[in-house]
C-alpha cells in the first residue's frame, strides 16, 4: 500500500490554522524547504508560485520558520503559494524528511484520498519545479482513463490447471469483503473450492457448456440470503445486489493479479446447495485460473476467447438528465 | 490503454510455431536481438540463460536470422531461452523496433493478458538481463497486492459542491457497462442527474440522514427489473446481481478518478420512479463528487469520515473446501 500523508495542524502565514485534510479531495503539493529568504529556497518559491495556477492553486510550503517569517517572506518576494510555519519540525519529521535534526529539502505530490504518489528528498531546486509539475500532470492524466483491469477483465474460458497459491485466493476474498453494503450488513458468503474432492464433487453440478471449467484450480462458489441484508420497500432486496458490487470487486482484483475470473450460471444449485450444505441462493459459481489453454476449448469457445467484446450502445443503458 | 503485443506466428529453433497466445497467461520476456552469434547477442542471450529460472522460463528471444542460424545459436551456446527465426523483419516490424529496415535491440516485458508493460528500446546489452529481472519482479510484486482503489473506496459523505465536468461522469459509466452479466443481458440501468433542476427534485426524496448529498454535484439513479436479466431456478433472479457487479465496476473506476460514490438506500423510492418515469426497482442512488467539505457534515458523520473501517472477520464470509 501507498504511504499516505501524516494527520497534522500548523499556522499558515496569516496565523491561521491549516489541517491535513485540506489536502484531501484534490491533487496538490507539499514542499519542504529549509529556510525561507535565502537564495535557493527563494528561488524554489518562486518557481512554484509562477505554476501555481497549473497546479490549480493546490502547493503547500513547510518549513522551521515562525509564522512572522513566512508571512513577511510571502509580501516581499510576492509568492502565491500557500506557506506553513513548523518550527518544531514536527510535521517535516511526521513525513520524514529530518536527518540528524536538520531538514532535507523534500516534494510530495498528495492525491485526492491523501495519497503520497511521488516523493522528491534532497531536491535540487534548478528545474524543479517543472518537473513536479510534468509528473503531477502525468498522474492526474493516469487516474483519469479508464481502468485497465475493467477493460481487461472478460469471461475468457481458456483456463490453466495451474495451480493457484492459497494466499492469492485470500486476496481475492479480501478484495470482495471491502465492498460496501446497506447498513454495512455484508451478505456475501464465499466457498473457495480449491481441493480436488470439492472442485470433482462441483464438476457434477455443472450444465454441459462448462466442460471447460474442469480445467479451473479454483472455484469460488458464492451465495447470500435475502435474511442477510436490507429487506426495504418497493422490492429492494439488498443482498443480490450488494453480493454483485463484491463480486465486482473480486473480479477487478482477479484481473490485476493476471487470473481470469469467469462468474457462471450454467450448473445445479439444488445440487450445489446439497453438496456444501449451503442454506441461501447459489448465484454464481467463478471459475478461477491462469489464461493460457486453449487446446480444451471447443471450436466456437475458442471463437469467442478472440472476439470483440459486445455490448449495447451506452444511450440504451443511461441518460443524463 | 497499455499498448497489447501484436498477433503473430513464427517458427522456433526446433522448427515448431510459436503463436503469440503462448506469451498469454503468465509474465514473459520478449526481446529482439540483431542477429545470431556475434558477441553482443551471445552475452545477452547467455545473460538471459544465466536467470531464465527467475523468470519462470518464459524468455523469448527474437531476430531476423533462419531457423537453422537459431537452431545451431542456441546448441552451440548452450543457451536456455526460446528462439524465433523473424527473417522478413514482420514481427519486428509490427513490435516498432524496425527503423530504415534495421532491428533495433529491444526488449519487452508482457503481462498475461498480453499487454506491455515496460519496453527499452536500443538496449545496450551490458547488465540488461539483471535490470529487466529487477523490473520483472516489481511489475508481478505490483499486481500481487491488494488493488488501491479497491482499499481507498470508503463511503465517504464529505463531497464537496465543485462540479464534475461530464466526460468524467461519462467514465464512470462506461466502467459500469463493462461488467459481466448473465447471458450478456446487460441489465443495469443509470440515470446521471447532473443538472440543477433534477438534482433539487431528487434532494425531495431523500431521507433526513442523507442530508450530505445535497452538496453532491452529481447523483446516479441505478435501476434495473428482473426481466432484463436472466430468471433461474432456485431464486436466482440475475438482474440485482448482474447490476450490483457493474455499480462494483464503477466505485472502483470513480475512485481511481479521486471521486467519492457512495451509494444509499434512503430514498423515496415511489417517488423517484415518478419523478423520473422509471419502471423498475430503483436499487441505489450514488451520491457522486470531490472529497473535501467537512463542514456541512454532522457531529457523528464528521467522526464517521476519519473511523476505522468495520468488517465482521474474513472466516465468517469465507471458508476454503
Amino acid at each position: 500500500m501507498s504511504k499516505m500523508i501524516p494527520k497534522f495542524v500548523l499556522m499558515d502565514e496569516e496565523g491561521k490554522e491549516f489541517n491535513w485534510t485540506n489536502l484531501l479531495g484534490k491533487y496538490s503539493v507539499v514542499y519542504f524547504y529549509p529556510k525561507a529568504n535565502t537564495p535557493g529556497c527563494t528561488m524554489e518559491a518562486l518557481d512554484f508560485s509562477s505554476l501555481i495556477d497549473e497546479f490549480g492553486g493546490n502547493i503547500v510550503g513547510i518549513s522551521p520558520d515562525t509564522c512572522n517569517t513566512i508571512a513577511n517572506f510571502k509580501s516581499k518576494k510576492g509568492l502565491k503559494v500557500k506557506l506553513l510555519a513548523d518550527p518544531e519540525k514536527q510535521v517535516a519529521e511526521k513525513f520524514g524528511v529530518l536527518k540528524d535534526g536538520k531538514l532535507i529539502r523534500s516534494t510530495f505530490i498528495v492525491d485526492p484520498w491523501g495519497r503520497i504518489r511521488r516523493e522528491w528528498v534532497k531536491v535540487n531546486v534548478v528545474g524543479h519545479a517543472q518537473e513536479v509539475l510534468k509528473e503531477y500532470r502525468k498522474i492526474i492524466a493516469e487516474d483519469q482513463e479508464l481502468n485497465e483491469s475493467i477493460i481487461l477483465r472478460r469471461a475468457y474460458r481458456g483456463i490453466s490447471n495451474k495451480p493457484i497459491p492459497k494466499e492469492v485466493l485470500q486476496k481475492l476474498i479480501e478484495a470482495a469483503h471491502l465492498a460496501p453494503s446497506c447498513m454495512n450488513k455484508q451478505p456475501w458468503r464465499f466457498i473457495v473450492a480449491n481441493s480436488k474432492e470439492t472442485l470433482e464433487k462441483l464438476h457434477e453440478t455443472l450444465s454441459g457448456g462448462n466442460y471447460w471449467m474442469k480445467n479451473a484450480p479454483a472455484i469460488i462458489v458464492v451465495y447470500t440470503k435475502d435474511e442477510f441484508d436490507c429487506q426495504l420497500s418497493n422490492d429492494r432486496n439488498y443482498a443480490l445486489f450488494d453480493t454483485g458490487m463484491s463480486v465486482g470487486m473480486l473480479l477487478v482484483q482477479a484481473t490485476q493479479m493476471g487470473l481470469v475470473a469467469h462468474p457462471v450460471a450454467g450448473y445445479d444449485p439444488v445440487r450445489v446447495r446439497e453438496l456444501l450444505k449451503i442454506d441461501g441462493t447459489v448465484i454464481t459459481l467463478i471459475a478461477v485460473g491462469y489464461w493460457g489453454d486453449f487446446e480444451s476449448l471447443n471450436e466456437k469457445h475458442l471463437q469467442l476467447e478472440f472476439s470483440p467484446r459486445s455490448r449495447v450502445q451506452i444511450d440504451d443503458i443511461a441518460k443524463f438528465l
